[in-house]
């Protein structure tokens, strides 16, 4: 009996041993002895990447970047035929492709590929030939045949875009964790597992902190409305399902909370309240290559006004160099850096039809004796710096007032 | 100033860690800087062949072949992008590529698949570009994309593939020996390393147990007239050259002495002395599968005879099977196996225009008590089967006999 069509990623936790492997065939072979076609996409074994990383750096700090993909791709090639040999040993028909042998054709920034098109004729012949497919995650060719990766989150960029280029009925990403979390389970320990999210929803977890999937793979999946199920390999609970549209019951406004402790924040004091200035200020700093997040500037009643913006902890260095440059250029006085700082933030697409969130979130907060250094929102989530001590006690704080404890 | 075209083939000890490769990159810039054109072809990192082997075996103790060659070319994928890295270093412009990138295409049999066709359009392109062309070893692909291995010897094989596809001046394999010598040095320790050697005459070499080269190289180099240089990869001495036609003082009759310790002896006895019976017993032998090496046929007196050959000793006990099978049905007697044996044998085109080696051979090993019990003889080499025990012994008797010590 003919099910339909799933596309599973399994990561390299759920991959990094003998046992594992032949855990994940047993799952795969449960699928398809209830009827379903199968494409299986695998990241490399374990370590495997960071170790081949490790050995081309004793050979060469600097290492072309085309040939770091050469190197890299053969650990999602090795894993692929390891699943495949898995599968067969359980009785069941299996084939492995690489990204160049699907057809998975990418522009030409190695190490960080973008996918341009997929030839899925290849996958559809061996399905039909009643095949389970196993593709190499990861990686990619460009049209001139050189092989390529997807950079970080690229097994489940290759899940995605092919449960979409192959109109999967679902794209199943295995991971080490049950599912997405009303809170980090190590910080909240009532935080519980969300059976349901949207997609934007989860980009706003995921850009702000939370490590189930990459920002990446859910904008492709939500571009294209590709429906994931991001569930554990290590149990057969259900876990999260990501998609458009979620009903949930009504008392729910907010779907998470989440902690950032990995940012900075940098303030340009006394910037001359003129027209054009911020855009100046942070094209300087974002053509040096650093990704900005929040920006807080506070409406000024003198002449001039303080600009508050917040970066990854690994770029603050560099962001402050860029920011003493331009403010010397504009007439701004001193840049400060803060890195005593955490991001509190809560998500839900309730928020829209629940007036009083944000002063709920900001009481709840008070309550605690902790005070808010910055404030930013979006239409579905409502972000506030404060001091990095704080941090864990205003997720619990926040999870127990938004009832979802 | 160009010099022409080299292609170089390092084994995988001499890319066993990072400061081998080091050293290969090394020699190989080395080259460059002296105008040469350069084409690599690498094997897998040491042991890495044998790791995924026995990798693969804890999940699948009877793998797919396909799969296999998909795992197992992994190794020489990563050996090469290393080996590009590491010239990168140097200052040198290299790039890797694969058997499938390269456009080695072969037949569809998996883990021995035969090369039909090199497509050499990249490799000149990228020579062209003033690139060092790094070449994964011992694969290709089938017409259908699917990625093959060309069985033991591979490497060796690209490279003179390679090597006449390219016009190349060279073919120079590096390996851990010095070259190919009168006899093994571990036996006779006044062996010499031959400065030169024919290509039937290494065939004979190769086939009779020197472990330099495998024959199926050294039949396409023949075959194609492409002249290589096997020399050691730890030091900067010249190797053998083994080429068409060798010019030699005339003293040397012979050029070496090979011992094969890995035979066993079949002896079906009381054959009926009938028309097609002999080509009766060795169909139904091969048809399983089995090399038959020497065979030995006396003329009888009776209407009986005995007819002896020699298998490789991890087939011999399917061989006997076989053979009493057909014993049986041709209405002959006993099947005896000896695994007792050692093959000794001399090699050399000089024989053909000096009479009398044969006799001269018999001579040595009967003046050191060394029983002869089957001859078998070709165009340019004389093969012995005698007691196992007197293998090394026959080996230095030889040697001084025919004066190259």
């Amino acid at each position: 009996m003919k099910r339909g069509l799933v596309v599973q990623k399994f990561g390299g936790s759920s991959v990094a041993n003998v046992q594992r492997i032949q855990n994940v065939a047993k799952r795969v072979a449960g699928y398809r002895k209830k009827g379903y076609d199968l494409v299986v996409v695998v990241s490399a074994l374990g370590d495997t990447t960071d170790e081949l990383i490790a050995l081309s750096e004793r050979i060469n700090k600097n290492p072309s970047e085309r040939e770091m993909d050469m190197l890299l791709s053969t650990g999602e090639q090795a894993s692929s035929a390891l699943l495949a040999m898995a599968i067969h040993k359980l009785g069941y028909d299996a084939i492995s492709l690489t990204g160049a042998q699907v057809g998975i054709i990418t522009d030409m920034q190695h190490t960080k590929a973008k996918i341009v098109n997929i030839s899925a004729d290849k996958i559809k012949e061996e399905l039909k030939n009643g095949k389970i497919v196993i593709v190499a995650g990861f990686q990619g060719m460009t049209p001139n045949h050189d092989i390529t990766t997807l950079g970080r989150g690229g097994s489940d960029l290759t899940a995605v875009a092919l449960a979409k280029t192959l109109n999967a009925d679902i794209c199943e990403i295995y991971t080490d964790v049950n599912g997405v979390y009303t809170a980090d389970p190590r910080i909240e320990p009532k935080a519980k597992k969300l059976s349901s999210i949207t997609f934007d929803e989860m980009l706003e977890m995921a850009s702000l902190g939370a490590q189930v999937m990459q920002s990446r793979s859910i904008e492709v999946a939500k571009k294209f409305n590709v429906t994931i199920h991001v569930r554990s390999s290590f149990n057969k609970k259900p876990g999260t399902i990501i998609c458009k549209e979620v009903k949930r019951m009504e008392e729910f406004v907010i779907s998470g909370v989440t902690l950032n402790k990995n940012e900075a924040k940098i303030t340009i004091c006394n910037v001359p309240d003129k027209p054009g200035l911020a855009a100046k200020i942070f094209k300087e700093v974002s053509g040096g290559g650093i990704n900005v997040d929040m920006i807080v500037q506070n409406v000024s009643h003198t002449r001039q006004t303080d600009i508050s913006f917040t970066v990854n902890r690994s770029q603050a260095v560099k962001a402050v160099r860029l920011t003493k440059k331009i403010a010397q250029k504009v007439g701004a006085g001193l840049v400060l850096k803060d890195e005593d700082i955490a991001r509190i933030s809560i998500v839900g697409v309730g928020m829209k039809s629940h007036p009083g969130v944000a002063a709920r979130m900001f009481e709840a907060l008070a309550k605690h004796g902790i005070n808010i250094e910055m404030i930013s929102t979006s239409d579905i989530s409502i972000s506030c710096i404060i001091k990095k001590r704080f941090g864990e006690k205003a997720v619990r704080a926040l999870h127990s007032k938004f009832g979802l404890s």
